[in-house]
């Protein structure tokens, strides 16, 4: 009976009749909750990798601004529990998350972007997450379930490296996932654990938009010519052979590791050069496999609002 | 009764008592094997980091290629249950570990270099290991207790990236470890995470060795002019701030790429470059920190063995 008149929007810890409910209807209502919650969100997004380091987090962190600028809703969930990084790349770092009864209220970096991550509820940014499983499945569940995200065209989900546990707890969490990009460097051991990405997405019967070949080829600033530190075209090969689409290439730049330290991503700070030109590529074959098109044109205002926006925290 | 008759060295899974003991006697048969077999290992080194793709599997592969060069016996477990890619590095991918009635006989690279990896195991390069933390538990509970290590003087173990199940495992499994070299890029991100794994070495009383900086500054190859593409010194920093050992820089070299996927470790190949020097020094200082200083000389003619059998795997 009790679950006919608790305060449905209300997770079980702050509701008045938990106490009615037994464990089964709690989790019913938890499941429900998520569902309701990821309702008002139009499109979401895996970004994901089989190996660390390959750049998912700074791919994850352009694409979610890359789209925001462009006038969508776009909310950006740090899944990864141990090492969490978005908010350093974006400066948010010292943000702390509020709860506001029903739920918590992600960072906000515009007003059309908010943020979540692992790293607001950290207090000394040196203690790590010594968690086994079920307790990261749990936080990812409220990670997906109790945020407050309105509502978003898009929800971008950067995920821990690999094919365990955290992969796994949000393909289960979120239903209807639109696709993963998958992020790989041009190395064959990056390469290698990327395929195993594709066949990870496809066993879980995510459908994958594409591989991105990230850290593809540097340029020496002083003479120019090209170094080979990664090789190049590996990414584009591993997409032919596992016939998934290749998302494009983006070229090692020093400015994408100054400003990730400093918490500028790269589509704000040098929005003209070949990397954040190649992010904004990679978020426009996004918007087209998600058929968004032409939302584009309506939200003009809010991506002149943005751009102000951009200016003043640049300024 | 059955404890006492059953072949105390073999698996429970191929003991003919097996039957008559219960899962606790099962359970405590394990542990004592796992503890048996450690017991013939003098030294375990963890090396793990708090970020993936900071080269802890190329540290790791290194560091024990340097030691069994120098004539010790050196076991290299790759606990990279999602990403093992130490087979790749040391072209030993297509290897099968055979079974050996007691337990799985590891790969061997040189007579006093083996391995063994979840790559062993995988019979398709592409497919991923989609498995929860206990199911990994058990396979590296596996690599410890059941794989003829033999007598070793160095375990070294390669840990997956973050604070999460497996570096949990490997911790509680394998009691006295010697201590932890952690690997770290100079970006501000992967500093984080390092700091990160200090604390988690310091929560689970394992002795931190030290700190490494890896991809520490990029020389171009045409012009020799230096290239800030990590930055430099963030490692040295990390390692005084949180009151740990500094073990050295290890400068990118687009050599290390190539030779890792050819599957040739670079202290073998280049032996007298800068990487590789720096890998050395690693070495030395992991022998010195577990007192191993004056053993090198006992073992001279197995150092020509091994520098004559490079040279062979070189030509």
């Amino acid at each position: 009976m009790a679950k006919e008149e608790c305060e449905k929007d209300a997770t079980c810890e702050t509701c008045n009749q938990s106490s009615s409910c037994d464990q089964q209807e709690k989790e019913a209502h938890a499941q429900e909750r998520l569902q309701s919650n990821l309702s008002h969100i139009k499109h979401r997004i895996l970004v994901m990798s089989g190996k660390g380091g390959v750049g998912k987090s700074t791919v994850s962190t352009n694409l979610a601004v890359a789209l925001s600028q462009e006038g969508f809703s776009v909310g950006l969930l740090d899944a990864d529990i141990h090492g969490p990084n978005i908010p350093k790349m974006l400066g948010i770092e010292f943000q702390h998350v509020e709860n506001f009864g029903k739920g918590m209220i992600p960072v906000e970096v515009f007003p059309n972007l908010k943020v979540i991550s692992m790293a607001f509820f950290i207090g000394d940014p040196d203690n790590p997450v010594v968690w086994r499983g079920p307790l990261k499945h749990s936080a990812i569940s409220q990670f997906l379930g109790e945020v407050e995200w309105g509502n978003l065209d898009f929800l971008v989900v950067d995920l821990p490296p690999g094919t365990g546990d955290e992969p796994l707890s949000v393909a289960h969490l979120i239903k209807n996932v639109d696709g993963a990009v998958i992020v790989t460097t041009p190395q064959d051991v990056a390469l290698l654990d990327s395929r195993k990405a594709v066949t990870f997405s496809r066993m879980l019967s995510i459908p994958v938009i594409g591989i991105v070949e990230n850290m593809s080829g540097l340029e020496c600033p002083h003479c120019h010519k090209e170094i080979p530190l990664f090789k190049t075209g590996g990414g584009e090969k591993a997409a032919r052979d596992m016939k998934v689409p290749f998302l494009g290439r983006i070229p090692i730049d020093p400015e994408v590791v100054t400003d990730c330290d400093r918490g500028m991503p790269l589509v704000m700070s040098h929005p003209s050069s070949e990397a954040a030109k190649a992010f904004q590529g990679i978020a426009s074959r996004v918007k087209t496999y998600t058929g968004f098109k032409k939302i584009e044109i309506k939200s003009e205002q809010e991506k002149i609002q943005n751009q102000l926006r951009t200016q003043e925290v640049k300024g």
